[in-house]
C-alpha cells in the first residue's frame, strides 16, 4: 500500500483531478486504484465511444510467444464469469452499438461505439473482462486457428506486407519491433492457455489501463460510473517496471531484397531508425514529422517535385514518419519507378533528391505554409472527438503525458529551418538504414 | 524423484555404463544425479585434463541480459564458500597446472591442466564452484569492467569483429545467435549480481554439465572421483527444457555495408542459414562439411583455384561451416580482392565461380582424396586427447550423443557427390543469405 500511495501521489502531481486548460474539450483524473481517464466532450449527437487501452502490446511479450498480445485481444471476446463467449458483441450489437479491438507494437485497446445512454452497460461488461475471463482449452484451438487465418490473409497472402516484416527484422536487431505485432506463425502455432493467461495477469490491471470516453457525457458523469465499475478493481502491485530490449548502436548499412511472384509493382523502400516522441523532449520528433511532410508528404513535396514532375522516374513517391512510439520509430521513403525504371534507378534518382535537398535546405516559405495547412487541420481535427481519443490513448500507451499531447501543435509551430535540417542530418545517415527492393521473382539465370 | 529417475533411464538406455565400443580411447557412464561423465585415456605422459562443460550459452541468456553467460564465467573465479577470489587459479598454479574457461553460444566450459595426481584436487575445487560461489556487489563492478574491457579490446577495436557481429545480426531474426556472446555493450553495462545468480542457479546442476577428464588417467577411478565430489551435488528438478526462439522462414537476401577508417584490407562476407548437426540425423550437416572443404577449404579448393590462380580476383578465398550447434547455423565464404579489384567485382566473381561449381558440381576424384586426408587427420587426431575432449564436450552441449560423435567420422566417409549438391542447392540461395561489404570509411559525397 505504501508503494501504491507514493505512486499515486507522483501521478497527481503531473495530472491534476480537475478540468484541464487545453484546446483540446479534455478533462482528466486518476482513479485512487492507478487508472488514469480521459474524458473528450461533444454534445452534438447522443452517442459515446467508450474505449479501454493497456500498456501492453506486442513488444511487450516475452521471447519465444510472438502473437500473444494480439491473441490475448481476441480471447477477450470469449467468455467471463458474467458473460458467454461471444456474448459481449451481441449486446453491444442489440442495445445498436457496435465493438471491436486493436493491438500494436505498444498498446491493446477495446472500444465501442453506441448510444449515450447505454455507456453503464458498456464499462459493466468491459470492467468485468479485465479481471475475470474464464478461457478454456477449447478456446485456445479455435482461436488460434482464427488469428493463424488472420496471418495468412494479411500477411503470408500479400508480398508487400511479407517485405515489410523482412525490412523491420533487419532494421531493428535487439528491439521487439523487429518482430511482427501478429506474430511470426512458428511462434503464433505454439501459443497456449498459460502463455495469454501470463500476459493477461501481469498486463491487464487498472493500474496499466487507461480509460478514454469521447462523445455525448459530462466529466462528473464519466467519473461516477468509471468509479463504480473500474474504481472497484484492486491495484496490481506486482505490475512490472516497463522494460524493453533496447538497440546497440546500428552502424551497417543493411539491404533487403525480397523476390516474390505476386509482386505486381516493384518498388524501393528505405527506412532509417529514428527518435521518438518522447515525454517532455518532443522537439527533435516535431523536426522529424515537418521534414517527412516537407519531403514526401504530399504532390507539393521535394520528392514529388523532383521524382514525379520534374522528372518522369517514378510514379510514386512518399516520406512518413510516425513519432508516436514508446521506443525508436523510424523515418521511411518509399519510391514507386515509373515502367522502363530500374530499381536501381529509382534508388540512385532517390537519393539525388535527398541529397540535393541536404545541399539547399528547407524553404522558408513552404515551411510556413505546411504550418498554416497543419493549424487548419488541428482545428478540424477537434470536430473529431474519436480521434481525440485516439489521440490521447496512443499518447499515454506510448509514454507520452496529458500535457505532452496539449504541447504538440505548439511545438510543431514553433520548429525552425535549422531544427529541421539537424533532425535531417542526424537521422538520414547510412548507417542506420535498411534499403529494401521489392521484386518480381525472376528467371532463372536473370 | 520420479522424474529423476524416468530421466536416467533414459539416459542409461543411450549410453551404457560400460566402455563403448568406439575407435576413440573413450568411456562413458552417467552419475546418479544425471551428470555425464566422458573418460578419454592417454597414459604417454603424467598429466590430465579436467573439464566440466555446462549446457547452456549465450543463446540460453535472458532477453535483455546479453553477456551474462560470459560474465558469470568470469565470475566463477571469485569466491566460494572455501576458497578467496583468485585463490582457485593460484592454487591450480601452485600445482604447476594452468586453467581457463570459455562461453560460447551453446555451452559455457572450465578446464584445467594439470599432473595427473593433482585431478582429485581439481574436482573437489571445480565441484564446489558448481553450488557454493559466493558474489559481493564489489565482484560484480570490478568484473563488470573487465569484460567491459575485453568487448572494447576484442570488438570494438576491430572493424572486422564489429563487422561479423552485424552480419550476425541480420542474419538471424529472431535466433539469440543472432546476439554477440560476449553481449550488447549496453545490455553488459547493466548486468548485476541477480542477473548472474539467476543464471547460475537455473543452469550450474549436475544433471545440466558434462565432466571430462582427458589424459593419464582411467575410468574407475575417475569415476571415484567424480562420485566423491560431484555425485552428491543434488540433481536440480527445476532444470528448465533448452528452449530457443527459433527463425522464421528466411525469404529475403541480405546486404550489409560496413564502413570504419580502420579497415587495411577490405573483403566481402557471405553468409547463408544452414542446418546444423542432429541427434541421429547428421548426414546434411556432414554433407556440408565436405561441401565447405571442396569449395574453399584450402589451397586445392575450387574457390582458390577460380579466382586466385585461374583469375587474379582474388588474394583470400575461404569458405567455412561449423555444424556443430544447438540451432541453425551458417554457411560461409570469404574473398578478399586483389589490389585494383573492387568488392563488387570480387563478389561477382565469387558468384560466377560458385554457379559454375553447382554445374560442374562435385569431381569425385577430388572427394576421393578429400575423404583420404579427412581419414589421415582422424588418425592423427587420436594422438590428441585434448583435442577428444574438446570433442565431445562441444558435441554434448549442442544436443548431439556419444554415439554421435563416434559415428561422425563413417558418416563423412559414405557421403556421395549427389549428396553434396542437394545439400549445396538447398543452402545456398538468395533468400537465406547476407552479403557484406567491409570497406574503407569513403570521403564525402563519393
Amino acid at each position: 500500500m505504501t508503494r501504491m500511495r507514493a505512486f499515486l501521489a507522483t501521478l497527481m502531481l503531473s495530472t491534476p483531478l480537475s478540468v484541464m486548460a487545453a484546446e483540446d474539450p479534455v478533462t482528466t483524473f486518476v482513479l485512487d486504484n492507478g487508472m488514469q481517464v480521459i474524458v473528450v466532450e461533444d454534445h452534438r449527437a447522443p452517442v459515446v465511444q467508450h474505449m479501454v487501452w493497456y500498456r501492453a502490446g506486442s513488444a511487450d511479450e516475452p521471447k519465444g510467444a510472438s502473437g500473444v498480445a494480439h491473441f490475448l485481444e481476441h480471447l477477450l471476446f470469449k467468455a467471463t464469469d458474467k458473460l458467454e463467449a461471444g456474448e459481449f458483441s451481441a449486446i453491444v450489437s442489440a442495445n445498436g452499438g457496435n465493438d471491436n479491438a486493436f493491438t500494436s507494437y505498444d498498446y491493446t485497446a477495446y472500444y465501442q461505439r453506441i448510444a449515450a445512454d447505454r455507456l453503464e452497460l458498456m464499462m459493466g461488461m468491459e470492467s468485468d473482462r479485465m479481471r475475470n475471463i474464464r478461457l478454456t482449452p477449447a478456446n485456445i484451438e479455435t482461436e488460434r486457428d482464427v488469428i493463424i487465418e488472420e496471418r495468412n490473409q494479411r500477411t503470408e497472402n500479400s508480398a508487400s506486407a511479407l517485405f515489410s516484416e523482412q525490412m523491420r527484422a533487419v532494421q531493428y536487431h535487439n528491439h521487439r519491433y523487429g518482430v511482427p505485432v501478429i506474430g511470426w506463425m512458428h511462434e503464433m502455432e505454439t501459443l497456449n492457455l498459460d502463455d495469454a493467461l501470463s500476459f493477461y495477469e501481469i498486463y491487464y490491471s487498472p493500474n496499466n489501463a487507461i480509460l478514454v470516453v469521447s462523445g455525448d457525457v459530462t466529466p462528473e458523469g464519466v467519473r461516477e460510473l468509471a468509479e463504480k465499475y473500474y474504481g472497484v478493481i484492486p491495484f496490481n502491485p506486482a505490475l512490472p517496471e516497463r522494460l524493453r530490449t533496447e538497440e546497440p548502436p546500428q552502424t551497417a548499412e543493411r539491404r533487403v531484397i525480397f523476390r516474390d511472384a505476386r509482386v505486381a509493382q516493384p518498388y524501393v523502400s528505405r527506412s532509417y531508425l529514428a527518435p521518438e516522441r518522447d515525454q517532455g523532449a518532443q522537439k527533435e520528433a516535431a523536426a522529424l514529422t515537418l521534414l517527412a511532410e516537407i519531403l514526401g508528404g504530399g504532390t507539393t513535396s521535394y520528392l514529388t517535385e523532383k521524382l514525379q514532375f520534374n522528372t518522369q522516374v517514378a510514379v510514386y513517391s512518399s516520406v512518413y514518419y510516425r513519432g508516436t512510439s514508446l521506443d525508436d520509430t523510424t523515418f521511411n521513403m518509399i519510391v514507386v519507378p515509373a515502367p522502363g525504371v530500374t530499381l536501381q534507378e529509382a534508388e540512385d534518382a532517390m537519393d539525388v533528391a535527398v541529397a540535393s535537398f541536404m545541399k539547399e535546405g528547407v524553404d522558408p516559405a513552404q515551411l510556413e505554409r505546411l504550418k498554416k495547412q497543419l493549424r487548419a487541420q488541428q482545428i478540424y481535427a477537434r470536430d473529431n472527438v474519436d480521434g481525440i481519443a485516439q489521440r490521447y490513448g496512443s499518447a499515454l500507451t506510448t509514454g507520452l503525458t496529458v500535457e505532452d499531447v496539449q504541447a504538440w501543435p505548439e511545438i510543431l509551430q514553433a520548429i525552425t529551418p535549422e531544427e529541421i535540417m539537424a533532425a535531417a542530418e542526424k537521422v538520414i545517415i547510412p548507417e542506420s538504414s535498411v534499403t529494401g527492393w521489392l521484386m518480381k521473382v525472376q528467371e532463372q539465370g536473370q
